[in-house]
């Protein structure tokens, strides 16, 4: 049986980076190591992470003023460490409150800053940005570009001309053209559209580095890592390989535009098949994430038949958020479009036979 | 050409261990997916996460007040998040000043408590446990057990009764048996003998959870994950897996006994091939560590000689700490006996070439 994940937390890979990572494994590039053994003060390491960067730049289009960090400690490790190395002199920082991922950014920076929450979001609607309440004093303004837990995203960049806009983009990262002028600070842990967990994407504006307190932890000093060129210690080296890979996928994929008409092919199939009935969507359309697909059934009984049924059909990892139930469907970039057909189709099975 | 690597920043894996890894890459277990798809939240990575930390207690015989996280960042990451979870209200830390690792950890752990000098070491010789000045006021008292860029290993384990004992062991962890319950704290980076760098390991007695500041982001605080099993947020999955096959490994190699007993066969080859004269060792004998092998030439043209015609030979990464200089072999526990044979021959061959 075909199985497919559409795990919130975890993105599969696509079946030629799979195959080539396991050659990797076995041996790098002829060399008579596995890419696991690499040390990462030698040539081989140091040609992987250039190509990484450098694929990475060549996707986005990266300005020459933004520096690519690649670090260790996830997405959450960078809700305190974002205040430890931006706030500066600065009185406090903006925070756009707008679900689960956004609540914890919140609450680990207020003990780094004072938080000023410049817009909340409510009843599955996002702020929009023109409503945002930001302060010019502010060190930076933080939103969460895709919410997992409630299937929500920012389908349309903000644009704050006043302070750094810093964005946790750990779900929706590399889904989608970035128009990366517009921001101080990105960051996104790898292991959604990335491939491994174990590696954390900053990419930050030159500008910004130095704005950092004493005692940071040097492996999470921006400044440091910017310095020493992501080495101030052991990087995640296989996790960078794995990131790697993927960059190169993708460019084969066609880029970001290629794989942004993908994904919203796929998760308009989805939501086509939310009926509003028996499958009943929180998000409201304007707000709704292509990357994360959040719904209901009539009631949590049948959600929890929905996720044991479809796991024994070979789709696994579907239950949502624990937080907020429901089912959730994430559909990555390495999320094919038939593993979607695969769901749509047992969910019309699954409402005939229990609807 | 058969080729070892004896670098310092990253250990060599077993071919073993490899051909496993490689195969779960393609798939795990005939599960559909591979071990890199694993959801952290799932059975499969849950089950992982148990077996290692059951192979790592067996392997210890780990008392059950210790607590063993999985963190991301390093050690370098844990010299200031030491200071952050352990000061709770005592004066200040004492430290061991032994080396060049022992010198970050101090620099670092200096933003976040007063520093205590309890010891210092010079001249290749390290200073005997008994002589340390430790003061019972101190949170801690911190040593490295084995300074890689000197080459230099406490060959027994301190005993200090009156405040709890914290090792850096990232250089020879689970290299030969350790007497957990001297011991508040342990710590150590996975790339040497636990296979792949992204992961850290620390192993905490349970009393010392909750002395903690404010503020340490999630990840790092070592209550918070030792309350969520290592799962505040998502763990290095693979490069945990990759140190559970590596426990599994050293387990049927016959546990740490039989790993020292190898570990000192190897280095007392290498050892006994350096006269004195052509191949000088500056650790004194008391003070020499079986894992990282330092020593010199006659000058250091000849150590860059020595260096470039070894990798012709198949003998990689040899070079001494940027640092210090001179030739360093690393023999974690997977270099085989026969890297330590070749490299031995080859010494004793360039020596009658260039000597």
């Amino acid at each position: 049986m075909t199985v497919y994940s559409f795990a919130s937390s975890h993105a599969p890979l696509p079946q030629d980076v799979l195959a080539a990572l396991s050659d990797d494994v076995a041996e790098w590039k002829h060399s008579g190591f596995s890419a696991l053994e690499l040390p990462f003060t030698g040539k081989d390491f140091a040609d992987i992470l250039a190509l990484t960067e450098h694929e990475l730049r060549a996707l986005l289009n990266l300005p020459e003023a933004y520096r690519v960090l690649f670090l260790q400690g996830g997405a959450s490790a960078q809700f305190a460490l974002l205040p430890m190395n931006l706030l500066g002199s600065a009185p406090h920082c903006d925070y756009v409150q707008t679900g689960h991922w956004s609540k914890r950014a919140i609450k680990e920076a207020a003990a780094w800053c004072d938080v000023r929450v410049a817009a909340v979001g409510s009843g599955g609607e996002l702020p929009v940005p023109c409503s945002w309440d930001t302060s010019p004093d502010a060190a930076y303004c933080h939103y969460t570009s895709n919410e997992t837990a409630e299937g929500l995203q920012f389908q349309c960049y903000p644009e704050i001309s006043d302070v750094p806009l810093v964005a946790d983009m750990t779900a929706d990262f590399l889904t989608r053209p970035i128009p990366v002028e517009r921001f101080g600070l990105i960051y996104a842990s790898a292991q959604k559209n990335l491939g491994a967990a174990g590696l954390t994407i900053v990419i930050v504006r030159e500008d910004l580095l130095g704005r950092g307190r004493s005692g940071i932890p040097a492996p999470f000093s921006y400044a440091r890592q910017a310095e020493a060129k992501s080495k101030v210690n052991t990087p995640p080296t296989f996790s960078v390989l794995v990131a790697c890979r993927m960059l190169g996928w993708l460019r084969g994929c066609g880029g970001l535009d290629a794989m942004a008409e993908r994904n919203g092919q796929k998760s308009a199939k989805l939501y086509a098949a939310l009926d509003g009935d028996f499958y009943r969507c929180v998000a409201s359309p304007g707000s709704r994430s292509p990357i994360s697909v959040c719904f209901r059934l009539p009631d949590s009984a049948l959600d929890v038949l929905f996720v044991e049924e479809a796991r024994s059909h070979g789709l696994f990892h579907l239950q949502g958020h624990p937080q907020v139930g429901g089912i959730r469907a994430s559909l990555y970039n390495a999320v094919p479009e038939c593993a979607v057909d695969a769901l749509v189709s047992f969910m019309s099975d699954f409402k005939r036979r229990r609807g």
